[in-house]
């Protein structure tokens, strides 16, 4: 990719500086963005932001423009998760207060997207005048986002500005959250007159730290009897996938994987076993990681869904804790030590083991999908069909609600192509993440699995992959209503039930893709070996589902949610 | 409207007393909104706010469930200007911090919605949990919305929940602007053990600071010789309209508008000059304007848009302003003085002056419409013979850019029936603003004017309308693209460019309402007489129009606000 700004003597490109007077704020930025690897960025324009827009639209890095801003928030947050940064560029408040949900979404399950926002220039703002767009005062964007980002910064100062950009980048990823950055429109253009370098901050682990946890790990998991991996999602945001593997397979140790963690390796890994989930998950895997004797939790988060509500039933005494956050040992803490550095000295180790006794759990259905083509479709018999038609070149995006319960049990071929917001669990994001994803792997099929009320509230941004023809395929999942809530509070309320659209009609507005309605497991069938053919353009299923129909998991659930409210 | 709780014999209706362990939270919430005459309310359901919407929907409130929370926020901004009071309710973190930007915009246009969200129950949060939705900690959310909000609470301790309650409604009605109302989920059932008796603050005016004020004021206007008065939406807000005609009839003193407060009164009043906007405005009513020698400003926000992005060429040296904030004379301020107490004074005085001299500005067009039948259709035309259709039940919603300046054209029949986010310009206001307007004025007939990226934003709001079976008439312009900022940011830039719907097919996919697609003067013309009588269902027009159309305001704008980018 080229390098930006191309033509420009004043940056000098072996040793990162930047000489006195030679790059503008905004060319820093974008620079910068660049060598992180970003190559493309989400968002819609306003006029606090037009002039970084321009650069944008010069520079390499490809804008697109999405309908909403809080889908150029998902669609970036998508795009993070796939490609290891992302980002979004929108105007001051009106722009900047509508991604608050996306940005605290990507801040609760860690992925690192840029939130970049113009403002009223610095010398507009003498006297508070009332500008267009401002809440209480010109601070208040940038207090909003500090509670939702793990680091922000106004760019006021020139001379600090190369300096501001540098450290909230370094922050996105190293801690693989949002950041937020925002630039006064007449700071842009603006060229400081300083010399900058650019200097990574390291972060070490102390070797004698590691190399004692990494000790009294490897030590326990050589006697133990029958040790168990669960593998959570920060495996991935961290690229630590490899190192999860050398363990495991060095070691002959099964692995389980969190909710949030689905697919953080390839699900047909013969040591993998399944979804760990407490009492909403399989039987025999629960019961096999629980009564395992050391069970090593590596960048996983405790949260309600990945613990299944709280049902999980993990003894701390039985395990070994690692996240990018701390490190324990049973009931002992070891400070400061990177997940990748524990992960090194104990693969060092070589904890010696022989091939362990795996779960009974059917991981691959038993047989060939058989098709009863005249009954009507239920949301278990989908996925059943669904998983016969997944390779290694498909991305499956699951949206909350059953269309994530449901998708539990899709077996991924490869690694990461999971996405869902299982802990935030956030309505609607998974059209914009069709689009995120199709964006950073436009080789890959994209599958989008989405209720009804998750649709109407962003379906619409297919817009944007319809503009720039892409072909997912999104399954609308109709129950004409909130279904998860239907199970969770029980009764006849009328809030639940949603407006029916004819989803179907949907690309005869956006004058692009296909739409097929979907009564029974024939026509499912039918449709899913037309549409998987189809490589020119958006499908769009419109699944017709019983109005209580529920897969297994959310009725377990359910069970366990309703005991709470 | 029934009282609720309605069989509750805790609550003594008379003296506004709450006996000891009679009420529960939930329902003194829900009876206090309706004391203000809160009679529906917007938003979405989700599990930490269940059991509210169960009482709600058990309640005489009337709860309009909406696609999206941002959505059910602007509708309830809309029902707000016009009801006096509006609500959304909405589910932690996934449901609140997608409606921050309506709520942000509630409160820059002093707009009194109360935003109302369920939360974790304080029993769950011991030892800090990863409960889903939350995204730093339990307390993010209100920390957001203490940005947002003139007033916020949670509710944690039972003995103040009465008292949280009443201090944050009051402060909605008194500064109308948004509250915040968060109720953990395990406090909505429970009953205080307290006794509660409601008071109203009261806010008073210094009889002697007021007095002074009004007679500097009634003195000067009765020896001046050309004086104004400049209308704002505080007005409107705070219900002071009738007090504005009383002054302005009783002294005859000819009346301006700001865009924002436009149709503070009606438009065809005698002494209504038209909109005062600066050097976007007409200039005759500028030159009228600047020329006083007394302009009293009357709740008029002094905001960039307002005063023709600083083109108004006002002499604080002449102006009397006051505002629910603040009392100037010249130079000089009186403190504390209530907008509403200096209005009475001031009538009281009774300041003599004959009839004025007004501007010679052509407030109704000089002859009816002639359609010219083959003409493509243009903003301006379009305007104009949407002018004539005008009548006093019609309720006109302008989104921002170029639906906004040259619905300045309009004139409005009634008091505050022309609703639009003139300050904070929000785009996507429009359509769920429509929605709001029809909830608290079922029987008038709403007109929404909106440009083809604000309604790609929300527009599919239709589908609450369309579901309600309400009939108003949604205007799309299109000009395949972000108009106003062509025109700000000029040259050939492809961000501005947006994928082309084909608006009219939309109601297919609703199952309800028609769509129309105009191409010239006489399909308008003929689409807008079948419409007007068609009150059956939603009309939808995709007008098409030249992409380089612009209003005559707009034009004047954009030059002043690309002077600043």
């Amino acid at each position: 990719m080229t390098q930006f700004p191309a033509d420009h003597g004043e940056w000098d490109a072996s040793t990162n500086d930047v000489k006195v007077g030679g790059v503008s704020i905004g060319q820093y930025l974008i620079r910068r963005l660049q060598d992180y690897g970003l190559r493309d960025l989400f968002g819609i324009p306003g006029d606090y932001v037009l002039n970084l827009y321009g650069m944008l639209e010069q520079s390499p890095i490809r804008v697109i423009g999405c309908t909403r801003e809080d889908c150029a928030g998902f669609a970036a947050d998508a795009y993070a998760r796939i490609n290891g940064l992302g980002a979004v560029c929108v105007t001051y408040c009106v722009g900047g207060l509508s991604v608050c949900n996306s940005i605290a979404g990507a801040f609760a399950e860690k992925s690192p997207v840029v939130m970049i926002t113009g403002s009223p220039g610095l010398a507009e703002r003498v006297n508070n005048p009332l500008l267009h767009h401002k809440v209480r005062d010109f601070r208040t964007q940038l207090e909003v986002f500090e509670k939702l980002c793990v680091a922000s910064t106004e760019i006021s100062d020139p001379v600090n500005a190369f300096r501001e950009i540098d450290r909230v980048l370094d922050a996105a990823i190293r801690f693989k959250r949002p950041v937020y950055i925002d630039i006064p429109r007449d700071l842009v253009d603006l060229v400081p007159h300083v010399t900058h370098t650019y200097q990574r901050t390291q972060w070490k682990t102390d070797p004698q730290v590691v190399a004692e946890a990494a000790d009294e790990a490897a030590e326990w998991l050589e006697k133990s009897k029958q040790p168990v991996i669960i593998a959570g999602v920060e495996l991935h945001r961290f690229g630590l996938q490899d190192r999860l593997l050398e363990l495991a397979e060095g070691s002959q140790i099964p692995i389980a994987s969190t909710l949030l963690g689905k697919s953080v390796v390839s699900e047909k890994l013969p040591l993998y076993i399944g979804l760990y989930e407490g009492a909403m998950g399989d039987d025999e895997i629960t019961q096999y990681v629980e009564s395992s004797d050391c069970i090593v939790l590596l960048g996983a988060f405790r949260t309600d869904i990945n613990l299944g509500i709280y049902t999980a039933n993990i003894d701390p005494a039985k395990c070994i804790y690692a996240t990018s956050e701390s490190l324990r040992i049973r009931h002992h803490h070891y400070r400061g030590v990177l997940l990748d550095d524990f992960l090194v000295e104990l693969i060092k180790r070589k904890p010696k083991r022989s091939a362990p006794r795996l779960p009974n759990t059917p991981r691959v259905p038993a047989g060939p999908f058989v098709v009863e083509p005249d009954a009507p479709i239920t949301i278990s018999r989908l996925i059943a069909r669904l998983n016969e038609q997944l390779d290694a070149e498909t991305v499956v995006i699951a949206d909350i609600g059953d269309s994530l319960f449901a998708a539990t049990e899709l077996v991924i071929h490869q690694r990461t192509d999971f996405l869902s917001t299982a802990y935030y669990t956030s309505m609607g994001f998974s059209v914009p993440a069709a689009l995120g994803a199709c964006v950073a792997k436009p080789n890959d099929r994209v599958v989008v699995i989405c209720g009804d009320g998750a649709f109407q509230m962003t379906g619409m941004e297919l817009s944007t992959i319809v503009r720039h023809g892409f072909n997912p395929i999104i399954i609308v999942l109709d129950n004409h209503g909130y279904g998860t809530e239907r199970t969770l509070h029980p009764g006849n309320w009328e809030y639940n039930e949603i407006h029916p659209w004819d989803y179907a009609r949907i690309p005869d507005v956006l004058r692009g893709g296909k739409g097929y309605t979907v009564n029974t497991e024939g026509e499912l069938d039918e449709t899913l070996r037309a549409v998987w053919d189809d490589r020119a353009e958006v499908s769009l299923l419109h699944v017709k589902l019983p109005t209580d129909d529920q897969s297994e998991t959310l009725r377990r659930l359910a069970m366990r949610l309703s005991e709470r409210i």
